[in-house]
């Protein structure tokens, strides 16, 4: 009977169990019965008593963090959420993961569900940014992090990248490779990522100043392999006559579908016609070629909102933090031989 | 004043929303301030009145429907998350995807974290099934639904592929081309997949009963590209001086590492070693070569697991239903030339 009291972390550590497990069990929401029988153990043996603060304040937690993407079968969102996963996993949280297609309002919607306490955070990366997804995010009754573009003036915290930028280096390497007759392959201009990368590009060519004989750019009807595959096919017919040397695609699997299409008309990649992507995927790096492309670190940018929500999730009244991750290109075999790249 | 009266479908209908929708504006959860107001002038219009029971009946409701994978890298999750998503979406429900990893404990934490009423339904893919995941899963407070191996004696609702059968047809179809030196390349072999899957190659072996001059299994550290180039390396050196020439490996990922370690000695896919992967995955369609791999149809059993969800929410007593969905073998140029294909 000394004058230390035992603390739910003890508990935990003694129990060989997560706090958040600790903490489920004997708060009594979603532990299984092995889990409480061991937890209580170790809460006797330690003589733990959960005061009634600590409870009601523990017992609003759900361990749980939703993250909230447009498609759920992007590459990109795919990496984000393993590395949020694998940093609140060692935390003891879930993750969550909603898809809200990508409507603005359909987003509302799930930030507004968030009411009753189903999670305790909501990281969102959002295709489209409105007006009112700003306001529904910035009076979300949970923290939030936005993973996307930039909300600084929004007092929202967010975990940026410069995807205008990543363009800008894939259009640079193209021109530094010799190659004058350029086709850009942008996915839909009404998204944030699409009116950022065209606008990358647009800025790009005319920064360079080079000497292009030719600038084309044609607009797929989705950022996916097989949109990709038609939109390059609709880019390289135009040209035919006098064809064009490199198409700087605005994502991998653009840039996948776009060797398809070079392909299928006979030339190849990348001696006749140079392909770039962004994001810089697992299927790209894996792709024969392997995709030269422009990273805008997936995992990092996943890793970072993790980070800032766990700051959060301590100290509600922190921040507002707004992380910048640069974008860099990595040159494979996409656009250069082997022999150049050595 | 008719004996008509307006019903919550009608409201729905008249307002332009879906069911769903209109249940939260109505009760009080998770509707925008837009959409509460568009649908309480519907419900004006029509002298819609909420009896009791309804709104308690549906205040239960959330809309939201759980996927508990191992994985949410996996491309097979990610088609599977595709396919549910589609089916609910259409119904109002929205798709909350959580990853266990692959211990059976953590799905039953899941499980049992359930009850505070998050979810309307759980839809499962568990890597490893234990007694107790079964038994928590058939006390679960929601209806759930099982996608993996059939679990028809424990009253639970599954949709079931043979992914075992699977394997015996990528090993026929190797035989069938005159390969005779075969390495089976495996994942972990105590999951689901892994045991399913080696117990596959061994029948076949024993069925084709053919004058095989070498058999050999290798077993990954895990079903990813790169730890199937090592499985594959430490395969192909086991038979430097009389080589293999042919791979089956357990999924595509697996296959898709093979390739690149066969590669890497100067040999060539499929003229030297022709190669099998497992679950028709994307990356392996848009690979180069293409892979002849076995489909599982992730996506027509995420379809499958939708319905059954959708049947069992309008009548939780139905069932319990078990779906069978066959195992197809797709040749592509990982195993054959374009003019064997033709």
């Amino acid at each position: 009977m000394g004058t230390h009291r035992a603390t739910l972390p003890q508990v935990a550590d003694r129990a060989g169990v997560s706090l958040a497990s600790a903490s489920r069990a004997l708060h009594g929401s979603g532990a299984s019965k092995a889990m409480v029988e061991k937890v209580r153990v170790a809460a006797a043996e330690l003589g733990y008593q959960a005061d009634a603060t600590g409870r009601s304040l523990r017992l609003r937690r759900t361990f749980q963090i939703a993250f909230a993407v447009a498609d759920i079968g992007n590459p990109v969102y795919v990496e984000m959420m393993k590395a949020l996963q694998g940093e609140l996993a060692g935390r003891g949280y879930r993750l969550m993961v909603a898809t809200t297609g990508d409507s603005a309002e359909s987003t509302i919607e799930l930030v507004h569900g968030l009411s009753s306490g189903l999670v305790d955070g909501l990281v969102v990366s959002p295709l489209r940014v409105t007006d009112a997804l700003v306001t529904a995010l910035r009076e979300a009754p949970v923290p939030v992090v936005v993973i996307g573009r930039s909300l600084e003036d929004s007092g929202l915290n967010s975990v940026s990248t410069d995807s205008a930028g990543g363009i800008g280096q894939a259009v640079a390497h193209i021109v530094a490779l010799g190659r004058r007759r350029i086709g850009f392959l942008n996915g839909p201009a009404d998204t944030t990522p699409g009116s950022a990368r065209r606008r990358g590009f647009d800025e790009a060519v005319e920064r360079e100043g080079f000497s292009a004989d030719l600038v084309d750019a044609e607009t797929a009807g989705d950022f996916t392999v097989a949109a990709g595959r038609a939109g390059a096919q609709a880019l390289l017919a135009r040209h035919a006559g006098h064809r064009l040397d490199a198409i700087v695609a605005a994502n991998d699997l653009l840039a996948i579908g776009a060797i398809k299409a070079v392909r299928e008309t006979g030339l190849h990649v990348p001696e006749d016609v140079a392909v770039t992507g962004m994001d810089d995927t697992e299927i790209g790096q894996v792709y024969q070629p392997s995709l030269t492309s422009v990273s805008l670190h997936s995992s990092e940018r996943g890793r970072r909102a993790a980070e800032l929500m766990l700051a959060l999730l301590d100290d509600p009244s922190s921040g507002p933090t707004n992380v910048f991750v640069a974008p860099e290109l990595r040159v494979r075999e996409s656009t250069c031989h082997e022999e150049e790249m050595a």
